[in-house]
């Protein structure tokens, strides 16, 4: 398939859009937390994805109530010559971040003349855009030349919840810098209802539909999908999932004995903009287009696998996750 | 003068772009520190100078570190009508954040090629954002409607670093949704050298040409402009200053001895952006659009006066601070 054809924004081919998925780099049950452990290993794994040689730690902020000093570059780095670098997009979800304040004043409701709503649409940007910050920080700090980017502040707006206004050409121009663009769930205004919730899911789509890229991952905090809820002990993972043409799509491994069973999912009460079901949809959209969606657990040798293109030939035998792809 | 006639992109009135000096709101000699107390003043004042009748705190989120519940509205808020309030928009300076790793890295020469302007692009981007969240969430605290907004993801560019790209459009929709934007000064894109800081007084000139405003206030921490250092004990506080259709300007009040000399300014090394020289220069041009510009001193009754326009009609004798207007 010709995806440079396809391609009418980038200038250049992106290897790969990455979902931080908000259950994998926050602690979900407790308030705005982070799962400081697997971010520190994600971006790890992100950085050994994306850019070959070595590289420095590029935030030299203090953080908010330390007194720790940054570290800051030595000047003769500026003598090093460019290393090259694979051109990623890194889009997280909200985990414990955010998802209090939306649900809370029903931001994803609309009517911003509400003032409970109009309060919970800041308080939601303020969690989400924290997150954010913290995200970027731990990126730059693994060397990752890491920018935020908020979908308000680009001005991206849906219409009846759907996108309508979602110009990516400020992300192809930040790629095209050689950076790396961070985006994020966010709330945003809505033409018809005031205001919505936009997910880091549609965002993923919708940057996978304009910009092509080669794969698409999605680290999440289990191995992949399961036919039933991953917590119980007969949950089967599917491996390999194909999408026809028509959007329809089934299990290809393993084998199941019975093959008109939908699967299952769980999701979250608090999460307003839908779990695994959401994210089904939005991975077998995106592998309609040709491009190969894996959905992986963070911060294992599966995930580092998966970002590092390393399945795009053949799927070892011994690698857990699920590959959703078209249909051959 | 008819100010809605040139305004192209506003739907309503703007009826005050405020800066925050970098000076008056952090520590400007202690590296990434808020100067608190300034800042809590500073959103309250801005608090009364928008919003008629009471309201209630919008940041809704735990503070990194802190164990600290976050202060939640109360439902029944929701069966309050909307508060009436001026259109106003804030845009910051970055004083003891961000200014260290431009000029560290000389972002502002521009050279993305090069590894050290590439990271200390990172770098200032994360300290400034971290400051920008900061104040996004004391003016929200305070119950201001505040929403960040950097102007790289707006998509703002320069070329020879002279805004060439600067579309106020999301800017416009945020404050048609009732909301405050709150800019800052920023590392963004240079389609001639690649990259460069963009101060957060050019931003204000935009903003005023583009969107009219009927006052622009900018906070600093000084009672206004001198004659000469403000350090210096025989520094004279200038009143008024008028400026004429072809950009000159002289010194109305006080009536000077020496009307030829130059008011002399200070640069403080590490500001990348130029201090008040800049300033003044940024004002004079506000000024020849026919809006009154006050600059005074932060969280002080001067500074509240300024900020709910009771200098309009007429600058009472007691008020410091200086006025810089169209020559009548």
């Amino acid at each position: 398939m010709d995806q440079q054809h396809q391609c009418t924004t980038a200038a250049a081919t992106i290897h790969c859009i990455v979902k931080l998925g908000g259950a994998a780099i926050t602690c979900k049950n407790e308030l705005e937390t982070i799962n400081e452990e697997n971010l520190t290993i994600v971006s790890s794994q992100l950085r050994k994805s994306m850019i070959l040689g070595t590289t420095h730690g590029m935030d030299w902020s203090r953080r908010p109530g330390s007194l720790e000093i940054p570290t800051v570059i030595d000047d003769d780095v500026n003598h090093q010559s460019e290393l090259d670098s694979k051109k990623f997009i890194v889009v997280h979800g909200a985990g414990s971040f955010g998802h209090f304040q939306a649900s809370k004043s029903g931001v994803h409701k609309g009517g911003l003349s509400k003032p409970l709503v109009k309060s919970g649409f800041v308080a939601t940007r303020i969690s989400v855009t924290s997150l954010n910050l913290e995200i970027v920080r731990a990126l730059a700090k693994a060397g990752i030349p890491s920018i935020g980017m908020s979908p308000f502040s680009c001005g991206w707006s849906t219409c009846e919840k759907d996108l309508a206004v979602a110009d990516a050409s400020t992300v192809v121009k930040a790629i095209d810098s050689g950076f790396v663009p961070v985006l994020h769930g966010d709330a945003i205004l809505d033409t018809s209802q005031g205001c919505t919730i936009l997910s880091g899911d549609v965002i993923i789509r919708h940057l996978a539909e304009e910009l092509r890229p080669d794969y698409v991952v999605f680290l999440t905090d289990v191995f992949g999908v399961y036919d039933r809820p991953p917590t119980e002990s007969n949950a089967v993972l599917l491996r390999e999932i194909a999408v026809r043409e028509d959007g329809s799509w089934s299990v290809l491994k393993p084998v199941l004995q019975d093959t008109s069973k939908q699967v299952e999912i769980t999701v979250a009460a608090h999460d307003t903009t839908g779990g695994m079901v959401t994210k089904i949809s939005e991975a077998a959209t995106i592998a309609r287009l040709g491009i190969d969606v894996y959905i992986v657990k963070a911060a294992t040798s599966h995930s580092l696998m998966a970002l590092q293109g390393g399945l795009k030939e053949s799927i070892p035998d011994d690698w857990l996750g699920t590959v959703i792809r078209l249909a051959k």
